[in-house]
């Protein structure tokens, strides 16, 4: 298990702030997209769907980057580096209704039931960027 | 010289928005970073600083991919994945301010005058996500 999460980082992930997952493409080119997140004490947490690109990618190869601003204040900003180093079924529907209570004050609206959630879980390799 | 930019598309990157920019290291793990966007008729532009991670990148592998969200409705984004097709020092030091002026009402704040500012001028070889 990596090291603990800053506090500063904590905050960062755990306010209503919008991340930006980096992933590779089969040819080794970059994907980013704008992606609702979360953390524990260890991990960044990315809530998404079995089947999106960044899933499919991730599951090829773990490597990812992350960035993200404070809205109100999108010059303090966190840029990390790391792996995926799980990526889980376990609990991940429950998740998806806390990281929408936190962004949308309410549970998640399931208009797609076909979807199978997972968790993707970041262990960071390098953090940097102002911490607020 | 690629496909002009959707009307949409540059009105995102037109507006006050900040784009995550992901490249890759020399390991061929990606980066991302929150960058200060721009562009033209056919480009996205990022005018940055010789020898940053992100210039270096660019430099050994012209792929990269970007994000952006609508600062007043993030639910409004786009990706789009392309490559750097020129770094341009003409012109850069005058972007700059330009870039600044969108940003934070005034000229770019010198603090560090031995900075070499170039544009990176990406064509988009792929663009998703929801037109403004």
């Amino acid at each position: 298990m990596g090291d603990k999460l800053p506090e500063g980082v904590q905050k960062m992930f755990k306010a209503k702030n919008f991340g930006h997952l980096a992933t590779l493409m089969k040819d080794g080119s970059p994907h980013v997209a704008p992606v609702w997140v979360d953390c524990d004490e260890h991990h960044i947490l990315v809530n998404t769907v079995e089947g999106h690109i960044k899933v499919n990618n991730v599951q090829r190869d773990p490597r990812v980057a992350i960035s993200i601003t404070n809205q109100e204040n999108p010059y303090q900003r966190i840029m990390i580096r790391g792996r995926v180093v799980e990526i889980a079924h376990e609990g991940a529907e429950e998740h998806i209704d806390v990281v929408s209570n936190k962004y949308q004050g309410r549970d998640y609206d399931r208009t797609k039931p076909e979807y199978v959630r997972v968790i993707l879980k970041i262990e960071p390799s390098r953090i940097s960027g102002v911490r607020v």
